[in-house]
């Protein structure tokens, strides 16, 4: 463990990538999901999550991971980014590549350096809460271990993937830090009820706070290949020679999500904690998400959103999202969602809010890209 | 009785008016139903009233009432209309100010004519069987009748009126003849389904033929004053006094249909006949019509109409109409009706269909008349 405190090394990463397909047509290629503000706060998921991070680590210390043609988007949402906290992706290669190249240039600049990755488009209010548990998963870091943050369910969620808790690591720094015994996949509501109800299950919210150094060799330990590659581009990223090294290693990296690379090897090798994190949280993974977020919870309401929209109800439930300008006219519908774009409308219902990636992909396999 | 057979003396009189809001916001004031394609035949509906009276009175014997606003529209609609066969209105007053005109223009014109108003909205396809009712109508009509069709049900429909049926009246050149007992309003389903079990109950066609002097006289006896306008009116007509006429007395009529200043007083005095037609027909109420003409009356499928309809279904069934170029993606949504134009969008189900009417009716009390 290194004298300065755990804390003051740490760094926030926030990996800007992902379109968010079961939010199509409101989120597309050219203005993915965390460009969008999906909470009616009046801000972009992506400046939410800067907010949430700035006074943990410093607004200095937060690098953002995204894709070139969103550079522009991202810099006017962050004023206050450094140009050197900017990485740009050439092209995308999941979480992996994003996370470990963030991670392979801090520990570059700054050996030591405890980073913790934050995805672009959750949506947290309770800050106070997110600190708390942020600062426990940094003194897990510290102490070695790769740590995670998993979120208490309040319902039988089937659009999550789950944390199985093991024992207490009996962390001083860190009291309520535990092992994760396993991750699991999204389950069914059945398996769901069922999880909690046995009280040992968590959301997984996918955030990951760990030593860069620890993260980088859990990574060797399972894609050698990979680990080299994101070396070979740290080590060259703040020289002249970063923009050829790109344009000869970044198309060979792996595309894999970290969850595979790392997290799960660690969990299996007892290497990985738990922080539990009391505060609310939601990945807005699809429109039924975003409706309840709006309606509070309340299964009975339309939530609207959207540009000045015009919307007119009668004895309609679920969600508009209205991006027209057109009016919107309901009659007896419930539990309907509504994206109404000016080259797309899509209309479907909060129970198949889940099935929209599977229509973006058979768009995208019938030619139709123009509309993704 | 003529010495000119019945038939030679018939005149069709196709009142072009209503806007039709069960179909907002395909139908609008600017666009109204008839002037709509609504059964993928590639012609409007008042082309196909036109082409279905044409071979029965002639095409130089089809009278069209219509607003001031769509005499382009009728007009390119109908090239071969001659101008003195246009009845312009300066604003709309109901079917007895429409068609007592046109009898009262036709009877000034040419006494001991009959004449037969057909809805320029409504759909038959079976040419063949429609005739065959309107030569038996006109020999009840030449016999003093006021004569209707009524269509044999084919279904327990609650959305249309029904007409019970009495005694034969005997009619040797119309032995199908009998006397309307009485007229009755859109039934519940379980008093439609009695009625189709009983036989003796016929949907209202809204279809009327008799002599124009019958017409008139039976007019005469409820609606006295109203009668009085329609004379002056067609007395003028064919004058240069016309303008001068229609403007002192058209904004005085009456506002009020036809079946209760003629058809329901007829028939309580015995003077109504009906002859049953068994051919099909729909006036296209509302978009669960237009879907079940399209679906070839199966309920599972997704009926698409529009110009050029770019439409992405998975699972779903209903109708959408499409007439503003957008990709229109539905994913497991049932009896959805989906009616997309460039300024407004409808969202509602077949079930709903009939609610359509209310809220255009609220779109005007909130003055939203921009999109009506």
């Amino acid at each position: 463990m290194s004298e300065t405190p755990a804390l003051e090394r740490f760094y926030s990463v926030i990996p800007a990538g992902g379109i968010g397909s079961r939010l199509w047509p409101l989120s597309r290629a050219n203005a993915p999901k965390f460009l969008h503000d999906l909470t009616g706060s009046g801000k972009t998921l992506l400046r939410g999550t800067w907010d949430r991070l700035g006074p943990i680590s410093g607004e200095q210390r937060i690098m953002v991971v995204t894709g070139r043609a969103h550079r522009a988007a991202v810099e006017e949402q962050l004023p206050e980014l450094a140009d050197h906290n900017v990485v740009l992706e050439s092209e995308p290669k999941d979480s992996t590549a994003a996370i470990g190249l963030a991670a392979a240039i801090l520990e570059h600049r700054e050996p030591g350096v405890i980073i913790g990755s934050f995805a672009a488009d959750h949506v947290i209010s309770d800050t106070r809460g997110f600190r708390r548990a942020v600062v426990a998963a940094v003194e897990a870091a510290d102490a070695g271990y790769i740590a995670t943050i998993g979120i208490t369910p309040t319902e039988p969620a089937i659009g999550f993937g789950y944390i199985h808790c093991g024992a207490s690591l009996g962390l001083e720094a860190a009291p309520s830090a535990v092992a994760v015994d396993s991750f699991v996949e999204k389950p069914s509501l059945a398996v769901a009820k069922r999880y909690l109800a046995d009280g040992n299950y968590l959301w997984n919210g996918g955030m990951f706070i760990s030593r860069a150094d620890v993260l980088l060799e859990e990574l060797g330990r399972n894609e050698p290949e990979l680990l080299e590659g994101l070396l070979e581009l740290a080590e060259a990223w703040d020289t002249e020679r970063r923009g050829a090294t790109v344009d000869r290693v970044w198309p060979r990296l792996k595309k894999i999500a970290i969850d595979y690379t790392v997290a799960e090897p660690a969990a299996q090798a007892g290497r990985l904690a738990v922080i539990p994190g009391d505060f609310d949280w939601d990945d807005v993974g699809d429109f039924a998400a975003i409706g309840k977020l709006h309606s509070g919870g309340r299964k009975k309401n339309l939530a609207i959103l959207g540009d000045d929209p015009r919307v007119l109800s009668d004895a309609s439930t679920g969600v508009v999202v209205s991006h027209s300008g057109r009016l919107i006219t309901l009659i007896g519908v419930e539990d309907i969602v509504v994206v109404d774009t000016p080259d797309a409308l899509l209309i479907t219902t909060t129970q198949n809010a889940q099935r929209v990636k599977s229509v973006v992909d058979a768009l995208k396999l019938s030619g139709r890209g123009d509309v993704l």
